[in-house]
């Protein structure tokens, strides 16, 4: 079955205290949302309606060094401007989640507090709203090492399983599959990304047609644990 | 506009020697191909056609560890049986590409020899056979650091650019995107991975209304220099 991505147009501008559950909602309305749609939006708009927002003092780049320093519990890599930090959440990424980008001027934008809540709240209203059973994916931007560019991850998730577990699948030939964790979470928001863009607007999409495994996922089972991973 | 991702069914079982141009155009003609769509390919039928495949001799385990080896340029990490590998193009994977899911009884499959070029045979045939001008991207499966579960990403490509570079692009409030450079090429192959899956039997998918930037692009730009590599 194909799959549709549809980019959700009409959010506009979200300021810290704006209620981003009726705002969503409407703008996904005339989309007719259906059980099994999943709802990738961007952190940025959350945090700012979370109030996860800090104003600028001083000079913006001392500022924004020291905030990155508070918002990190470990730095991982540093060199020159560029901090690579694991955030309180286990994330691993530059800046630690802080970002300048499509914030209010004089301010910067932190990652939600919690983005798993953020997503479960989101979930429940639509469910309750549009009668249905869906996902919702909170996504951010992440480099990684090796390959130049930037991808969307999920950074909060609810609805749906963020890891589909192939063990004990067999190919077509009968061997047990070597890989068997994919992380469609991250390929779910990774494809939501192609319609939003950085600077179009968009910051939300409604991907239908994917059948993911619905469940009690949270987007913190994707962070890999310390002792598994060969990169700290 | 909405983006859509349709799997491309019919493609069947895939051995060295078979004419995987005239297979997969066969297999697209039902979707009437446009100028614009990216076709991605996962690399196994490449490789397979392409004769990219290597008779298990002795111990199966054994014969891997040295196969894995022999196709390394350098051993990035290793822990037990896993080898994290930097392959002769520049990717850093576990294993060196090398992969025994989807291969024919004691076999092991490897990367494509040149995917950039796989790829631009590809194109080539595809914009010949449809009157058309596409984009093809070859994917394979890779983790990362810091985060469970595998995504897909771009191994080979022709026709568009793998990175959409927003310098000097503003976002809504007048101020320049932090983010500059987006991997939509690994996108676009993490998207098609949610159509085709790892049992699927599903080997290729269309993606029709991303608006990709045309161009003489290559998937090894999207190897991170190792001079700008904090991870190696």
């Amino acid at each position: 079955m194909s799959l549709e991505i549809i980019p959700v147009e009409g959010i506009g501008v979200v300021s810290p205290g704006d209620d981003l559950l009726t705002i969503l909602t409407d703008a996904l309305r005339p989309h007719h949302p259906l059980s099994g749609d999943v709802v990738v939006v961007t952190h940025k708009i959350v945090s700012k309606a979370e109030g996860q927002v800090v104003a600028i003092e001083g000079d913006p780049e001392e500022f924004k060094q020291k905030l990155v320093e508070s918002e990190a519990v470990s730095i991982v890599r540093r060199r020159g401007d560029l901090i690579i930090a694991e955030t309180r959440h286990g994330f691993i990424c530059a800046n630690a989640g802080v970002d300048r980008s499509n914030a209010a001027p004089d301010t910067m934008i932190l990652l939600p507090e919690d983005p798993d809540r953020s997503a479960r709240r989101l979930k429940h209203r639509f469910d309750h709203e549009f009668g249905v059973d869906l996902a919702v994916i909170i996504s951010d931007t992440f480099g990684r090492p090796w390959r130049r560019g930037l991808t969307d991850v999920a950074i909060g998730l609810a609805g749906m399983r963020p890891i589909l577990d192939l063990k004990g699948t067999r190919d077509w030939s009968g061997y047990e599959l070597d890989v068997t964790e994919i992380s469609v979470a991250d390929e779910l928001a990774s494809a939501a990304d192609l319609v939003m863009g950085k600077a179009s607007g968009i910051p939300t999409a409604l991907i239908r047609g994917y059948q993911y495994e619905p469940g009690e996922g949270q987007a913190a089972d994707l962070v890999r644990p310390p002792s598994e991973d060969l990169f700290r």
